[in-house]
């Protein structure tokens, strides 16, 4: 008798034969004690097509009024998934994100979850009933519809799921679960039974984006198991969970990411005294430009001059070569130079901290395949190589036989 | 300083375009102390496409979930104007059914509304803002989402003018205003600068459906005078309202309908006992078949039958000529008889109680025509005739022409 929340994507419910697919699973996956609640994003581009109308009227349309246009997109499957399960004879309603409890902050388009209300749906559930509940919309306390953001539905549903002390969010999407690396990339990478939060929130940050980080950091928050799995097969995918089920974690490392969205920088010649790094640094936050690897190093200690080393998210160089080029003739720096043939590559495992060598393995590797590392960055549970963009498959395909012998299992 | 409700309809939003053309109006046309609140239909064809798309989940969905799904086309309706008035330069603010406080009965899809909480429009309005209302949707008191069926943006117009205390409900059309004929037919046809809601009403159950009748009953329950004028024009229309405010009335006829949509059942030979009667309308009223006009006359006085003769609404037709098989055979009539090329034409006029002559008047223009009628039926402020369907134009053209003389002007 477990209370389930299921989240389905824009592209689960794209077509009206879609949303009966869904609606058809939802049944033949419910046991007949289970209480399920369906959380469903817009059918396909809906989204994208109605800020194609506003933008007809105004491309910079106020964000309340936007909103007020973008949550019909939901209110739509919701109808529509309610009428395909009760058409298959199971009792079910459709809720807007108000009336399912979902208060929200004011700040349109990116309103952030403040509390759920979960009586409506908890008495729905009670009568029976599958409740269908419109992702990435809220309501404010004043009665004004907001919408999430980015990767809402995802946050409504492990809310949701939270509030209710469901027993598991399970996530539907385009990919059947959490990989050692992307299979795309590497053959042989092995799906994950298992992956901590933090884990999961470290290798999206670090280019490996299966959920919504803001969503994962909700489950983490409210220690809701999140079950990512495919739409279109049965099999299990992983679950995100706070620690390890299994006694023993055979893979210390729990994923090879890459990124290749990176530009680095390089600002040489930089005056060696107090408030320089602050001076670069701030004018770049100023324009909310995110600074991800940083190096400082002595280019020459007599004239007292070093060269800073950052990488940035390549949308950002246009703007970040201006205020550089600014700030660096203010400082009177030799030089400023631009590398966009660079890509990061990366480990993620929280047993990192406590098994030295990871780091020497991950340089081994990269070494053996005649990669060269041009700025190392670590976090608690990661170590991240800039490399050439051009060498980032083998990089990737090279870490990850180290970490994963081929003839292993996971978990 | 007036307060004004102004409602367009789904052809006047039907695209962006259109949309801020409606936006450019009602910031043109309000003075600076005015108080304005715009209630829009759907964009065009969208409730259609939408009752088409859940058809194609389920043909026969439930109401509470029909509702959910068309009231999304308000929504977007009422967002991209709100946007449109921003554009423009004007605050504005878009409010769903609910947020505006239009209450309804829990009856889906042909809700009534029981109550107008107008705080928040009036707040909205006192902080200088166009109210963008959607019309067409309410909420429960439970929170769920109802629509209001046929005519409903122009009934929350009018039952919003109302609980607002506004000074005028102005309805935007495709026509002009109220014509004392269909101007289709009759060349000369005038329109009308004042009507009362029960002309109104008369003239749309005798076939002139310029406004839904909800909505005119609404304006007469509310007394909130309703301004029929065109979207495309500036000139004034035609205003609803409970009198006249001309001191001299000159026409006594306010307007001649006509009505294609009608047939006739002649039931012949019916014995003349109590309670005939009443089994042939009961049997049609148990099938929610609306019968208008019936005439009851002797055949044959000495077999103690009659003939009973009555008209339909053709769509009505093949239910009621089952039924009326059935209850003929019961009592033994000598026969069906159905006409179907048939049309109603009526004169209305709230002045013909106390003017004499009206009926001779229309008759006598008829006679001069060389048409006959067949069925003559009365109410207090309207004459109907039934008469050939082929004849009906000749028949409009012949009464307007002997009521409204082509030299005078209107009111």
């Amino acid at each position: 008798m477990a209370l389930i929340v299921k989240k389905f994507g824009g592209s689960s419910v794209a077509t009206p034969e879609k949303i009966m697919a869904v609606a058809e699973r939802v049944i033949r996956e419910k046991g007949p004690e289970d209480r399920i609640v369906v959380v469903v994003s817009a059918m396909g581009d809906t989204t994208d097509d109605l800020i194609d109308l506003a933008s007809k009227i105004d491309e910079c349309a106020a964000g309340r009024e936007m909103d007020m246009l973008l949550a019909t997109g939901e209110q739509v499957s919701i109808a529509l998934l309610a009428m395909a399960l009760q058409k298959l004879g199971h009792p079910a309603v459709s809720l807007t994100g108000g009336q399912a409890g979902i208060m929200t902050s004011p700040h349109h388009r990116k309103a952030k979850i403040i509390d759920i209300k979960p009586e409506r749906v908890l008495a729905e559930l009670a009568q029976g009933k599958i409740v269908v509940v419109a992702g990435f919309q809220g309501i404010t306390a004043s009665g004004d519809i907001t919408t999430l953001g980015r990767g809402g539905s995802d946050t409504t549903a492990v809310a949701l799921a939270g509030a209710l002390k469901a027993d598991v969010c399970e996530i539907f999407t385009d990919v059947d679960g959490v990989y050692s690396a992307d299979p795309r990339v590497v053959a042989h990478a092995r799906r994950m039974r298992e992956i901590t939060y933090r884990e999961m929130l470290e290798m999206a940050r670090l280019g490996a984006v299966v959920m919504q980080p803001r969503a994962v950091e909700m489950g983490s928050h409210c220690q809701v198991p999140i079950h990512v799995r495919s739409t279109f097969t049965n099999k299990p995918g992983t679950i995100i969970r706070e620690g390890y089920t299994v006694e023993e974690r055979e893979f210390i490392i729990r994923g090879v990411t890459h990124d290749t969205n990176v530009v680095k920088i390089a600002v040489l010649g930089v005056p060696d005294r107090p408030g320089v790094a602050y001076k670069v640094f701030s004018a770049l936050a100023k324009a909310n430009i995110d600074v991800d690897m940083i190096v400082q190093s002595i280019r020459n200690a007599d004239k007292n001059i070093n060269d800073i080393v950052f990488t940035i998210a390549k949308p950002d160089l246009p703007q970040a070569r201006a205020i550089i080029a600014e700030v660096g003739k203010e400082l009177g720096v030799l030089g400023i130079v631009v590398e966009e043939n660079v890509a990061k590559v990366s480990v993620v495992g929280a047993g990192m901290l406590g098994s030295p060598g990871i780091a020497s393995t991950m340089f081994g590797a990269l070494a053996d395949a005649g990669i060269n590392i041009e700025v190392i960055s670590t976090s608690e549970i990661s170590i991240s190589c800039l490399v050439r963009a051009d060498r980032v498959k083998d990089a990737v395909n090279a870490i990850h036989a180290r970490f994963f012998p081929e003839e292993q299992e996971t978990n």
